[in-house]
Formats: C-alpha cells, structure tokens, sequence
C-alpha cells in the first residue's frame, strides 16, 4: 500500500493556561508552549517541526483559541494529530481543533485582527483562586471613564506610548477595530480588543492606564494625553500577565 | 501603659486554593493549610500556635469558608491579624476574616453542620483551566437520576460504603440534612451537600457514583443499593480532589 506521504499543512487552534510558562516562544533550555508542542508533534512526525502560531504571548498569558500551523510530511491524519497530541501534551495546553490548509496558510500572515481579552477581578479582597488568572482590584472602580477611554483608542493611531519596546524603531501605527467592556455578575469585567496587530505589551499597558481612569488616579483627559503624546513614562502601570487572553484570530 | 495580655480565642474565616498543598493537617517537612498558616501566626505572636479547623481537607481539595481558631496571649487585635496575616500568607491563602470568640468556642466540636460544594465540568473538550477546580466530565450527562441519587442520600444514613478509611471501626452514620444540585450555564454543574459531618473521602465516593448514575453505568436502584449494602467495593471511582470546596460552616 502506498502511503500518501507529500507535506502537508496543518493548522492547530490552540487554548493554554499559561502560568508557569516563559511564554509562547521556543527557548532553550525552558518551558514554552511553542517548545512543548513542537516536541511532541517531533514524537508523532519523527522529525522536526517548526510551528508558526499567529503571534507570541508573553509569560504567563493564556489563550483561549491561538491558531498555530506547521508542515510535515506524513500521513499522519489531522484526527490523529488531535486525539494523539492531546494525549501526549500535558493538561495546561488543549488542541482544541486540527486540520488541512493550503501550503500558502501562514498564520501569523495571513492574520487579519487579533481579539486579545483581559479580565479583571473586582472586590475588597483578593480571590486565591484567580491569581493567575486575573487582575484584582480592590479599590472602587468607575465605569464610566473607563468606557470613554475604551472608545478614544477606537481607530487608527501611533501605539508607541503603549508598547514596552523602548528602542523599538518599527511602525507602531496600529488599528484599534473594536473595543468593549463586558461585565459578568458584580466583580468581573473583561475588557476586549481587536486589532489588526498588536506591539509588545500593549494591552496590558492599554488595561494599565485605563484602570487608573476608572480609580480616578488619572483623568480621561489626561488618558488622551498619554496615547497622543507617545511618551511611554506617561503611560503608567502595566497590567499583570494573568489576566491576558488571547481570545480569536482571524484570517 | 499596661498591655491586655490575656488569652484570646480568635476565629478565622479562611479561603484557599488546596492545589499544591499536602491538605490541611499540618505533616513535617510538608507544604499544608495549617503548618503555613500556624507558622505566620506563629510569627506574629512570637510563640507557637495550634489552629483547630472545622475538620481537614485532603491534598488538592479547596475550601471557600473553612473555620478555624486558635489561642493566643497577644495584643495584636482580630484586624491586626487579618491585614498581617494577609500580608504574610501566599496568595494562595487569603484570610477573610478574624475576630474574638469566646474561650469556649471551638472550630470542630461547635460545627452543626458543614457544606461542601463538588464542581463537575460536562464539555467534549477538557479545558486547561479547570484542570485542578472542577472534574471534567466529557460524556453525556443525564439530570435525573442524578437528582434522584442526590434525594436518596437526604436523611439519617450509614455512610461506610462512601468512607475510604476501610478498617474504619467507628461510628458511620451521619444525617445529611440537604443536598441540591445547581446548574451555572451549559457545562456546569455544582453538588452541594449539608450534613452534621462527612466521613473521610465521603464527597468524593458519593460523587463518583451518583455521576456513574449520570452517565447511565449504573441505576438509581444500584445506587441505593450501593448505600444500603455498606460494602465499599460497590461504590466505584472517587471523583477527584479539585473539584471539591468546603462551602460553609454552621455554628
């Protein structure tokens, strides 16, 4: 019997807990969620793999669907990569869903927006359950200017002051497509926000500042300085890594 | 100025994640509840301490209002040791409450009854997030006759077949004075449980079989048969630890 052995691409949706990871990106010598998975798609293929996803996340931020692709020839169906990687990779990583694309798809190409979902916890006192998995605020958090600030980041602008890159020289123009705050029960909001691309940080940097907004620590006028005047120390506090979510890519 | 050195009785209301911890009961050279928790209290009064909790919880088993007390000839007010203890403790412990008690006042003898909460999470996929707070189910689950279980088990009952301490000579029978089952959306589902007081592992077996019931692997008649039999073999898997949260103490 032949075997139908031309390389083939595999695109994988992804979610993972990302505590106790040094992030997205292959590194030597530590956890990392592209290292893992590469590994274990290694052990199925018996060959290397280089897994592109749509971009990196940091230390500590999760995901609720990355998209990843790799190439392999093998004829090693998408069922079987679902149902075996997921048996050889541990519980904080899911492939949640497998299967064939052309051999041009590229995720981090072909990417149209990101929705990046970061979620904070409001109450006196802080849950042990959520500490790795959101921002706890504990003191009184106003809606309303929070919501305007959401609204002023709406569209196309120079996101450098929000990027934690100092020397990064490259095109930080970036456009905000949509932003939300949805509010789930008396103590979660979930901020959320799709772009067609996002700089280092630059969320939970985003999330930093507003949440001074909504503590009055800083006006929303003054939220309008700190975007418009690209002088990062403005900018203020960064969010923690815990309540980052990449939430959907889409192409 | 004299100092108030008698001996206080001072109550705490703790939450905890149990993931990573030995359980409760202090053990030496163990990470627990209690071997942490005395030992902060220990730093603060300058003396050794034992905390009497409303009963222990196993390794990996959460508690979202567990009791405890402890007496100290110390100054340091009930808010004192709230902010200090808070301040001293991993975030995986928080202390939500402290205050006075009379001397008599003791966590375990006093307890009238104690609710305990099991999460089970019924999805196709697993989710990396829940791993240690909830069992995943991924089959389907039937409501009804879990409901039914859940009714049988109401009222004065010898629990030995649900108590994994299998030379266990002591008295068994205990009155389980309310169960619910509460359901949180698509995929939740909680099984709350009030009794006067829970063997070792009781949650856990019952849980186990009453989803065995869910799942249509054994009949409700087979599960009252289960309890009235007391031969423990019958009682099947024992749901896992992380799904498992001591609710409430009633005094």
């Amino acid at each position: 019997m032949m075997e139908d052995k031309t390389e083939k691409n595999i695109r994988l949706t992804i979610a993972y807990d990302g505590t106790g990871y040094y992030g997205w990106q292959r590194q030597p010598d530590k956890k990392t969620i592209q290292g893992i998975i590469e590994e274990k798609i290694g052990t199925m293929v018996g060959d290397k793999v280089l897994l592109i996803a749509s971009g990196r996340t940091d230390a500590g931020v999760h995901a609720l669907n990355q998209v990843a692709n790799f190439k392999a020839s093998s004829n090693i169906t998408p069922y079987s990569f679902f149902k075996g990687l997921n048996s050889l990779l541990p519980d904080s990583i899911l492939i949640k869903e497998a299967r064939y694309m052309p051999a041009t798809f590229h995720s981090r190409y072909d990417a149209k927006s990101k929705i990046y979902e970061y979620r904070v916890y409001a109450d006196k006192l802080e849950s042990p359950f959520l500490r790795h998995y959101a921002w706890h605020i504990s003191r009184s958090l106003d809606l309303k200017p929070m919501k305007e600030c959401m609204e002023i980041i709406r569209g196309i602008h120079d996101f450098s002051v929000f990027c934690s890159d100092g020397d990064n020289k490259n095109e930080n123009i970036r456009t905000m497509l949509n932003t939300d705050i949805i509010t789930r029960g008396p103590n979660w909001l979930y901020f959320v926000f799709e772009a067609d691309g996002f700089l280092r940080h630059m969320v939970r940097n985003i999330v930093g500042a507003i949440i001074m907004a909504g503590l009055s620590d800083i006006s929303v006028d003054y939220f309008k300085d700190i975007l418009e005047s690209k002088y990062r120390k403005k900018a203020g506090v960064k969010a923690p890594p815990g309540g980052l979510y990449l939430k959907h890519v889409k192409y």
